[in-house]
């Protein structure tokens, strides 16, 4: 049984399924059966993952339950393992977990009775915002054949690139990288392009969020914009269907013109709106691959009433 | 379409009406019809206005999502229109800010589909408090005519000084002001009086928290009771039917005499009761405005029932 | 009316009911009626404890209010008196609490209209946990009497070493007491033996997690495993019915050697898994003997049908 470790596990026709199934959800969706437990385990910050995922989660009429990492026995020195198992005794359905180890997924493969969801594992991975993003881009051109799509930004630092280059190719995407000196990833077997280039050519920008602290003296925070972000003039040259993406938090000024954020072309605020659904549909995936989807171990609106009667739901 | 920014956004017919359903609320309440999210982002620390808002949410039956700024990615600098705005774009019906700026409604005025309740802007407003205020006074006196009130503490730095001072003259009520030295704010139309003047004269006794590390030299906190709070010999020489009232949490010994917490006339944890009805008031009162009060959007407890019928709800 | 301070204020009969109670729940349940809230108060870190109460909760229909005590006003130097009392007038229907006080309970005695339960007191108490020991043992044996047990580790630390010791006795065992040097504690009237007499005679080994910080030089703790701990050695020596009971967080090659976490005599997941059954039936106890089980309040489902109708539920 699988857990949702990253988009390579899943096959070109699987995504597509997740892509139908998530904009199916869009348009109308009801709970789950039965009383069910998300259990949010974030070791590390985050506001829009953490948000979208326990929004699905309600959507779905599952309870939740959200881990402070600040606040738990990690603290105490706990493994990330034995933490995710005593989740599972108490009654977890499902875990989502973002930790900033790369790997942390090996050590909780095989293991566990119930399905996990990566919601960031160190740079290496960011599976459901590669979810997000295919569905953003599926909705607005219907396919991903013949499109070209550059990934521009802090490529080296980004789990976003290493997640949606590769499944962007496989659903028959050119990837392009852009990235301004010392943010490149050589390990990427996709051709680098200037950002203009990618205005020229490309159907679809991804900015990626730029670390202050990470870049390494090769180029001044001051001129970023003007060299290597979106500004309007670029923005005024891209082809006329062409759209803008960004996973987000934005740093205006910074990869992206401040009054391009919501403009025509902008898909961000779009994304986020995509994520919900998108995660929607990942757990639906899971708890029906691990059999829990229609398990009414507890109806939850079952409620005995006054007179020693059940009612008839 | 209004947020709920300030009391002075409101007509005296209005404030009435809010105070009405809010008091009716008391007596019984039914949830809102469908799944409806509120998103609390509370960037200061906050129990009673957290939990009370909590509490009305959950009352109303609403879905709540917590947003922890400390663990989120205001960390990475975000604006708090982009925060705002990413819970719109995931399905927050509604949201509940608390931020230090005095200012912060104007970066989000007219810029997002959903309503907005200020729950505290740095020292300018508490307007949810002011209404909660308000009510606890309507309770015990039927009206605001006639009645004198003073306000007593720290008014420089209370934000609940200036949304009550305003709210309650247009109520129709006197309103007097009473500072230790330093606490004075001259911006403020009301006249200052003695503690003692306060005492003889006022129906209402207002008193506000001091914030220790504030004040700046003029007296000894030591003596502050002594000298500028509410000692037993002061409350023995209010009037018969004379209410102390205290926004929470209460530095015992210093604005009052601890045993007088909980005396007769301390209406402190009516306060806080009365807090989640005028709560649940202005909610339903932006909910209704803003069209989302009866939104089915999705019907929170219509369940497919086992044999492929739909319960009938 | 009491609140849930401590198994010894509960006689052999009572617990007997917790634990059939509990037992039972383990095989079916249903939510309380109407919407009650429970709001947690936890003052030190948790995950364990906390997350088997939210899930308690959850499973018994409650509302849950989680109280994050970084970032409230028990900052702002509130006591816990006021802050418990708060909770109680915003509409709270039972509290959970833990906080580092060794009596934090008297604070709060006679004092509130709803029942208190004790999720950590200090180190004097953390009945809980207790319970959920006591029904492992009871799940495994059907009795306690002829039972020898041992608590094994920081006893002088440990508040589950003094909320079990006692009751276990009570229930009819033969209670021992094994510790490293450092980590007696003289006050407990019960027999002191080496882990290996432990290991040759006792049903049941009951490991306490070590606090690294806390033992005071008198031996390595490179060499506790070896010298006072669960090794595979050991394990191999214990009666063939014996068991391997640890409150958790595990420090792994510590207490005890990794490989033997989940072996065969190992009860430590069970025992998660116990402790949601074992606080439901503590939940429910305590609603019942405070009146609250049935209270009515507001029908959790009950919504008006669009037609104006009420759904008869």
């Amino acid at each position: 049984m699988r857990h949702f470790e990253s988009l390579h596990q899943f096959s070109v026709n699987e995504i597509t399924d997740l892509l139908q199934l998530a904009d199916k959800l869009k348009s109308g969706y009801r709970p789950l059966m039965g009383q069910t437990f998300a259990v949010n385990l974030f070791f590390e910050p985050s506001t829009r993952t953490k948000s979208s995922f326990v929004m699905a989660e309600h959507k779905l009429g599952m309870e939740v339950l959200d881990f402070q990492a600040e606040t738990s026995s990690v603290k105490k020195g706990e493994t990330l393992y034995d933490t995710a198992k005593t989740m599972e005794a108490i009654g977890a359905n499902m875990l989502v977990i973002r930790h900033a180890d790369d790997n942390w997924m090996e050590e909780l493969s095989g293991r566990l009775t119930i399905p996990v969801i990566n919601a960031g594992s160190g740079k290496t991975e960011h599976p459901t915002q590669g979810l997000l993003d295919l569905l953003t881009i599926y909705q607005e051109f219907g396919t991903f054949r013949g499109l070209k799509i550059a990934i521009c930004g802090d490529i080296i630092h980004s789990r976003v690139a290493h997640s949606n280059a590769q499944a962007l190719k496989r659903m028959g995407a050119t990837v392009y990288l852009c990235a301004a000196p010392g943010f490149e990833d050589d390990s990427l077997p996709y051709p680098y392009i200037t950002i203009d280039e990618a205005v020229d050519e490309c159907d679809v920008i991804m900015l990626l969020r730029i670390q202050h602290e990470r870049h390494e003296g090769h180029w001044h925070i001051a001129y970023y914009l003007q060299d290597f972000g979106m500004t309007k003039d670029r923005e005024s040259r891209m082809k006329n269907h062409a759209i803008i993406m960004h996973p987000a938090p934005v740093n205006r000024g910074v990869e992206i013109d401040s009054d391009l954020v919501e403009c025509k072309r902008s898909r961000i605020f779009k994304q986020m709106e995509n994520g919900v659904y998108a995660r929607m549909a990942i757990i639906t995936k899971m708890m029906e691959e691990w059999g829990m989807y229609h398990a009414p171990a507890f109806k939850k609106y079952q409620i005995t009433a006054n007179k020693g009667t059940v009612a008839n739901m």
